[in-house]
C-alpha cells in the first residue's frame, strides 16, 4: 500500500517544484522579435548568437505590425493590422493578454516611464492607451475634430515627458497626449498643419516631430522643446511636387536617418536619398540609390546609411558612406527585402527578405553574410534595445 | 523500513528540481549596480519600481570601481582599484568568475561585439584583454614605449569595429588596438599626442577621442574616421592655464555632455561649464555654476544637463537647461554626491551621496525626489542600457 503511494507524491512534487528547472535563466537585451506576416506569428530570436529561440502563435492579422517594448525587455507588445494588440512574454515564450482594440490599427508606442501602451488606428479613429502591465484601458482619444468628424490616426511616437504625438489624416491636425498632466491626461492640438498627414517621425532626442503630408508639398515640424511656436511648415520642395515617377511605395518616416546634423531621407517617387540640414531644414544634397527608398536607416554611429527600395528594385539593398555620401556597397539579398534592423551597436544588420523566407544577417564593417535563418515571409524585426529609445 | 526512505528521497529530489523554482524569471533591462564602496560590496537594483533587489559581497577594493555589461544585459563586468575584475550574475545574484588581473587597474570597456572585456592598468600598465564568457586572457599589451618604459593606461573606451582606445600617460600616447583584424589584434601608435594624458572620453556615436592633458593646455583630439590625419591639438584655452582656482579633483572626461553640436565640459579649478563648438572645438560660451565641477552629464534627450561638484561644495547638484544655457534647479541631496545616472529614457535620475548612506531617485520632469534607497557609502551608479552604447 505505501509503494503505491510513493510515486503519484513523486509526479505532484516534481511537477510543483520542477517548473521552473526546464526553463533556464536568460538575459533580455539580445533579444528580438521578426514579425512573420502570413502566418500571424513572431519568431523570438537571440543576437548574440544569432538564433532563433521559438516562435510564437496566434497573433492575428501581422501584414502591417510593429512591436514595443517593455523597459525591462522581457515583453513585447504586438500591435496587429486587425486592432490586436498582444502582450507577449519573450522569456516564457507565451502570449500574455491578447485585446482586440479597434478595427484596424496601424502603429503603437509605449510611454517614457513604461507604464502606458497607446494604439493609433484607423477604424475608428482614436488613440487608446492602455496599462502596460495589465492592458486595461486607461484613456480613450477620439479624433474627432471641430465638426465632429473622426479621422484616421498615424503618425504615433511618444516623446520625453510622457507624452504621445500623432497626427490626424483627415483634419490635418497634429496632438500631443500628455499622461504626466495632474488630470492624468491632457491634450494639446494643433489644427491646419496641412493635408493629410501620413505618417510622422520624430528624432531620437525627442525634440522635433515631423510629419509628411501627402495631400501637398512639405513637411509638418512641430519643435517639442517650443510648442508655443507652434507648428511650421518646412522643406518645401519635398513630397507630391518631386513625383517624376510613379510612387511605389510610400516611404515609412520612421526610417529616416538622423546623422548629426543632417536628416537623410527618401526622395518620395526618385531614385534619390535627400540630405536636410537640421539647423535651416533645408535641401543640402541629393544621392542617386538604386531605386525609390523605403526605408533609409542609420547604422547607430550615424558613419553608414542602409537603404531599401520599393518594387521593383526591392532585392537590392545599398549603402551608403555618410562623410563621403557616396555607395559603397550594393548587396543582392534577395526577392522582397522588406526590413533592416541593427544590432544596438552596429556590429551586426539583420534583413528580413519576404520572398525568400528568410532573414540574413551581415556584418556591417565587412559586408560579409555571416548567418542565415528560415523565416515564414518575415516583414518587421524588431530588437529589444528599442526599450531604451524614444521614438521606436 | 521504507517509511524511512521516503524523506531523503524527497529532499533530494526537491534539491535537484526545486533549485531554480526559487529563482523567478525576469528582464534584465531595468536593472542596475550601485558600487558600495567602503564594503567591497554592490548592490542590484531595479529601475521600474526603483528597489534594490540585493547585494552581492567579496569584490575587493571598489574605491575607484566601474562597470560594464554583457550584451544580454545579465552580466556585470566589475573593475575594482586593486587590479580584480570579477564577472557577476545580475539574475542569479553571484560571482561567477574573478580574476586578479594587475596589480592597480583604473578602468574597463567591452568590445562592440561583446566577445572582449578590456582592463586598463597603471601597475604594471598595459591593458589586458580577456574572453567575456570565461575571462581567459586573450591579449597582453604592454604599454612601453620607444625607449621601453612603461606606462600608466588611462581613458580606456570602446569603439565601433570592435576597437579599443586608450592613453599611455608618462609616454603621451595614444593606441587604438584592433580586435577585428585578420591576426585578431592590430595595435595603432599615435606619438607624442601631449604631455600626461590624465583621461579621456569618446562621443556617443564612436567618432571622436579625446584626451585631457595634465602637462599642458588642451586637448588631443583623434577623429576616429579619419585616422590618417592623426591626432590634433584642441581648445588651447583648455586646462592648466584655465587654473586660478586650486582644483580639488580633477574632473573625469567620461561624465562631458555632448548636446548635439555642443559639449558641455567642466572647467578644471572654475566654477564654470564650458560649452564647446563641435564643428570648430572651440570654446562658445561659459555658464556660471555653483562650485568646481566634476560630472557634467546630458539627460538622455540633451535637455537638461546635470552638474555634481568637487568639495566643499559636493553637497549639490546644479540643472543647466541646454537651450537656454541658464541653470534651472539647485538640489542638495546630501553630503559627497560622487555619481549621477539617467534612466535610459531620461524620466529618473540616480544620485549617489556617498556620506549619507543612501541613492536618492528624481523625477527629472519635476525635480522631486521619488525615493531613497540605503545604501552603504554608494559611488558610481550603472544601469544595464549601458550594455547598448558606445564608449561606456
Amino acid at each position: 500500500m505505501r509503494r503505491y503511494l510513493i510515486l503519484p507524491l513523486l509526479i505532484a512534487l516534481f511537477s510543483l517544484a520542477g517548473c521552473a528547472a526546464t526553463l533556464p535563466q536568460r538575459g533580455t537585451g539580445d533579444l528580438g522579435v521578426v514579425i512573420e506576416r502570413a502566418t500571424g506569428s513572431i519568431q523570438v530570436v537571440g543576437t548574440t548568437n544569432r538564433t532563433r529561440l521559438g516562435q510564437i502563435t496566434g497573433l492575428g492579422d501581422l501584414s502591417h505590425a510593429s512591436v514595443n517594448y517593455s523597459r525591462d525587455e522581457r515583453y513585447a507588445y504586438v500591435f496587429g493590422r486587425d486592432g490586436g494588440l498582444t502582450k507577449v512574454d519573450l522569456l516564457e515564450m507565451r502570449i500574455v493578454k491578447r485585446v482586440i482594440q479597434s478595427g484596424n490599427s496601424i502603429g503603437g508606442a509605449i510611454s517614457q516611464d513604461g507604464r502606458f501602451v497607446a494604439a493609433s488606428n484607423y477604424t475608428p479613429g482614436g488613440v487608446r492607451i492602455f496599462n502596460a502591465e495589465t492592458l486595461d484601458l486607461v484613456a480613450d482619444i477620439p479624433s474627432a475634430d471641430r465638426a465632429g468628424k473622426s479621422s484616421k490616426v498615424v503618425g504615433l511616437v511618444d516623446a520625453p515627458g510622457n507624452r504621445f504625438v500623432f497626427s490626424l489624416f483627415e483634419a490635418g491636425e497634429i496632438w500631443v497626449a500628455d499622461m504626466s498632466a495632474p488630470s492624468g491626461l491632457a491634450v494639446t492640438k494643433f489644427e491646419h498643419i496641412g493635408k493629410d498627414p501620413y505618417d510622422a517621425m520624430i528624432t531620437a532626442d525627442g525634440r522635433y516631430y515631423l510629419a509628411g503630408l501627402f495631400g501637398e508639398d512639405g513637411l509638418a515640424l512641430l519643435d517639442m522643446w517650443n510648442m508655443e511656436a507652434g507648428v511650421k511648415r518646412v522643406l518645401n520642395g519635398y513630397g507630391k511636387g518631386e513625383q517624376q515617377l510613379p510612387v511605389y511605395k510610400m516611404p515609412h518616416l520612421e526610417g529616416w536617418a538622423a546623422t548629426g546634423n543632417e536628416l537623410l531621407v527618401p526622395a518620395v517617387g526618385r531614385h534619390e536619398v535627400l540630405v536636410i540640414g537640421m539647423n535651416n531644414w533645408k535641401e543640402v544634397g541629393r544621392i542617386p540609390v538604386h531605386g525609390q527608398p523605403v526605408f533609409v536607416v542609420a547604422r547607430p554611429d550615424n558613419r553608414q546609411v542602409w537603404v531599401n527600395f520599393a518594387l521593383p528594385h526591392n532585392d537590392t539593398v545599398q549603402v551608403i558612406d555618410v562623410p563621403s555620401r557616396t555607395i559603397i556597397k550594393t548587396l543582392k539579398p534577395g526577392k522582397a527585402v522588406l526590413h533592416m534592423e541593427f544590432t544596438p551597436r552596429g556590429e551586426q544588420v539583420w534583413i528580413s527578405v519576404r520572398d525568400e523566407d528568410r532573414v540574413e544577417v551581415y556584418d556591417t564593417g565587412t559586408f560579409a553574410k555571416i548567418k542565415e535563418l528560415p523565416a515564414s515571409k518575415p516583414s518587421g524585426i524588431f530588437f529589444t534595445p528599442r526599450a531604451h529609445r524614444t521614438g521606436l
